[in-house]
């Protein structure tokens, strides 16, 4: 019983940007996932299907992403039509860019659209989050608010929820160097140490205050002696083979600075023209392949709309 | 054999701005030192009179902050007359307001006008640092360079030293409470721990990310919900007497935030307005008497220019 139908895009997104573990995220033109949903009355909710995802997203609609965050916001409206969802991920799964925050942004957007709820993006991003939920086991909303509100966004806490859009300054690119890596998120959580030094906090907190600066004021050079990160990218570095090459391919290149994408195994790099983020990804491209790995490169503005409708 | 003199006058100035522990200062119009320098013709650097420290500062020209700042200067432009320092000390030692920073500073602004050397601000630097470290034992820029520079100043890192000028929001008022308790800043340094859980460190990243921001868009909202410190305050705050109640008292009386200056006992609260910045000092003030302590307060904006001549 198939009454009308939308397809919306959602945009892939950068978190975990150098010393902004957790907190900071940014959203990309591409790439990103599509999604399809088709009003059923008086029906229930239905994933029709996935495609990109090589056959590994779950169809309970209890599981997926996509279904869970449409649930729970037909839930609280208490929307009693159902909803034929199709999921089509053009991204690889676990690469690091907010491949399930794409997802759930995509789902909420499109359902708010569809049934003209006229909700506000304030109103979508608890239950993109619900969404997200089930794909991370963890709440972290700096994939899924850059992906639902587009722009560089801070997450300044959790309780509650604090989101701040963050200036982007207007020349500024970023490339995704997304080798062929499998990292799980879990494990990438898992090497992180439960403990910061103090010398490290006091350095990452000068780095992230003047990178902040650096975007909100403009300043490529600040941005780039700023992005950094002494925490993190020292353990999950590891995990991506030729990290230092490719790394070094990029600056080598004119990159302001690299470092991993979420928890890999892609790499952004971000400069401040697309001259230079093209050839950051032709270079970095080339040190993947020489090392014997296939990828995929992208490069960028910030995406600064979000989720928008194809059809 | 004195030839000519000159009186000027350093700013105090707040470090540990709240999540910027060791990174973030700023000047203050009141309190501040006095540094009077006479020129002495082929003699060398003496210590004539030191006021307002109770007898506690050494006149060893090579263990007093003013003396040592200068004879760093003098050494490194090879200038062979002499000079005679005057210190009239405006504050109170260890209050946590960057007394020997403002010794220090006023020391080579008043050196590089007596002799009419024409140094930048950055000749001047390492030099006020060099007479801070003789009273702290580190390195540490956060009053120095507020206090040189004016104006709210980011540390980003020392290697090589990175100061960047943050914008003052233009309402921006300053309270300190100082009352009259004395810590050791070695005793408020050993009370910190070593490492930080990873939960704090989002924490407090999220938070000085979100101040610096609030600080460049003038957003006082966005100062007040991220003028918190999760890492040091909850352990520096124990060293005085009737923290809670002080905190209390200025945020009921219309603080964006309040905190520990430098390592205390004074606390400074931020406000958008003077009447505020008026009532916080009041309010806080007799919070502290009821306990039973003598106290001192300052009402001021950012100093925005660094030390000034006087005569």
């Amino acid at each position: 019983m198939s009454e009308k139908s939308i397809k919306v895009f959602a945009p892939a997104s950068v978190s975990n940007i150098g010393p902004g573990f957790d907190i900071l995220g940014f959203a990309l033109n591409e790439p990103g996932d599509e999604i399809v949903l088709k009003k059923l009355i008086n029906s229930q909710i239905e994933i029709a299907s996935i495609t990109g995802d090589g056959g590994k997203l779950p169809f309970d609609i209890l599981k997926n992403t996509a279904s869970v965050a449409i649930k729970s916001l037909m839930d609280k409206y208490q929307i009693t039509d159902g909803v034929s969802i199709e999921v089509n991920k053009k991204m690889g799964l676990g690469s690091g860019l907010g491949s399930s925050a794409a997802s759930a942004v995509g789902a909420v957007f499109a359902l708010n659209e569809l049934f003209e709820l006229n909700l506000s993006k304030e109103d979508l991003l608890e239950h993109a989050l619900a969404g997200e939920f089930v794909a991370s086991k963890a709440i972290h909303a700096d994939n899924v608010a850059p992906s639902l509100y587009g722009g560089i966004i801070l997450i300044r806490g959790y309780e509650p929820i604090d989101i701040i859009k963050i200036n982007t300054p207007k020349d500024l690119f970023c490339t995704i160097i997304y080798p062929d890596i499998e990292i799980k998120t879990s494990e990438a959580r898992a090497i992180l140490p439960k403990e910061v030094p103090m010398k490290s906090v006091v350095t990452q907190t000068g780095n992230i205050a003047a990178l902040i600066y650096g975007f909100a004021t403009e300043n490529y050079s600040l941005i780039s002696r700023s992005l950094k990160d002494v925490i993190v990218e020292p353990y999950r570095s590891k995990l991506i083979t030729g990290y230092d090459e490719i790394k070094q391919a990029a600056l080598e290149a004119g990159a302001l600075g690299c470092s991993i994408s979420g928890s890999g195994p892609s790499m952004f790099a971000l400069s401040n023209s697309e001259e230079v983020a093209n050839r950051i990804a032709l270079e970095t491209k080339r040190v993947v392949t020489n090392i014997g790995l296939a990828s995929v490169t992208y490069v960028s503005e910030v995406n600064q709309v979000g989720p928008k409708i194809l059809n």
